[in-house]
């Protein structure tokens, strides 16, 4: 890897270290950012390592404890301003999101976050299920491409069914709301506990 | 892997599919279970791969969404009894801790929970922090096992000082409540979200 400004200008982000020990630490380390870090930190010159930078976001964390305090969510919902945070609709928004991943338990948020082994698991698995069915290799492709779709409505939030609207996908509550606001809203990250399970 | 009763006994919880099932599966994947679950999907005996077994506990979830809804915290806590989880002293213990997980930010619930690669990228750089500070290569081990108990102080639930009162860690909150309740009380799960973080 090269050192560039962007190198340096994350380093600087992430360590709080000066230009010229952030440029240093790269060289020595061939442009290698973690290792840079550490440099830094055995120097003396960072105090700790923030995390990987990240989008200056707005929004808000949500959350929703299920009847009986079996099941637990938290939501954390970004926007581009603290005024659309602060409105009800980005609010009830946050809160129908919570209700749903309670009640349909979606494994990522979207279909990006599906690894690639999850993927290829899932559709193997369905091959050979098409296979033993007597499916052609060609039909039992085309069969599990056509699963792998039921597997994202199933598993990724974004892609499920409304629970209160079953013909609405809940990306399509999200899209409605950032054409209203006129700002994008982006589901961060969900965690769903349930006691047992 | 040998085929054996806990492997089937596992594969019967987690699969749903009849004992005889689970047997022939596991012979078949030589005893990998996580084969052995995609074995009976692919026969079409198993409808959907349970996540590993686990103790059945009871318990709690609790969350505290912190002031302006810009840092929020998800915390299962298990206990083994739904009596004890319906308790004011739990219900405040729960409390205490989701209080405690949005002001210091533990990254790990206990010691055990930190990855070896984890503990060892620590060590290496307190290592070279003190021999550029021209220490020996015994005192350096030495300082850098001293500097490791401080980083599981800061970084494990567990082991951090009680934000309520910083002469007492959080583990001997847990411990004064397991002794009062008389049954085990276990911190499973935490997440903590805050915006922009």
């Amino acid at each position: 890897m090269a050192v560039n400004t962007e190198g340096v200008k994350e380093l600087r982000t992430r360590t709080g270290a000066g230009m010229m020990d952030c440029r240093n630490a790269l060289v020595e380390c061939e442009g290698n950012i973690e290792k840079a870090i550490d440099y830094l930190r055995e120097k003396g010159l960072a105090k700790a390592a923030k995390k990987a930078e990240r989008v200056a976001a707005q929004g808000s964390v949500f959350s929703y404890i299920h009847t009986n305090a079996k099941i637990g969510v938290l939501l954390e919902l970004n926007c581009e301003t603290d005024f659309v945070a602060k409105t009800d609709e980005f609010k009830a928004l946050g809160h129908e999101l919570c209700m749903q991943i309670a009640a349909a338990n979606p494994q990522y948020i979207s279909v990006e976050d599906v690894p690639a082994e999850d993927i290829e698991r899932e559709k193997e698995i369905y091959r050979k299920m098409a296979a033993e069915e007597g499916k052609s290799a060609e039909m039992a492709e085309r069969i599990a491409d056509g699963k792998i779709n039921a597997f994202y409505q199933d598993n990724c939030l974004l892609e499920q069914n409304y629970i209160r609207e079953p013909k609405t996908k809940v990306k399509d509550l999200v899209v409605a709301e950032i054409a209203k606001m006129g700002e994008n809203i982006v589901v961060r990250r969900i965690a769903r506990f349930a006691i047992g399970v």
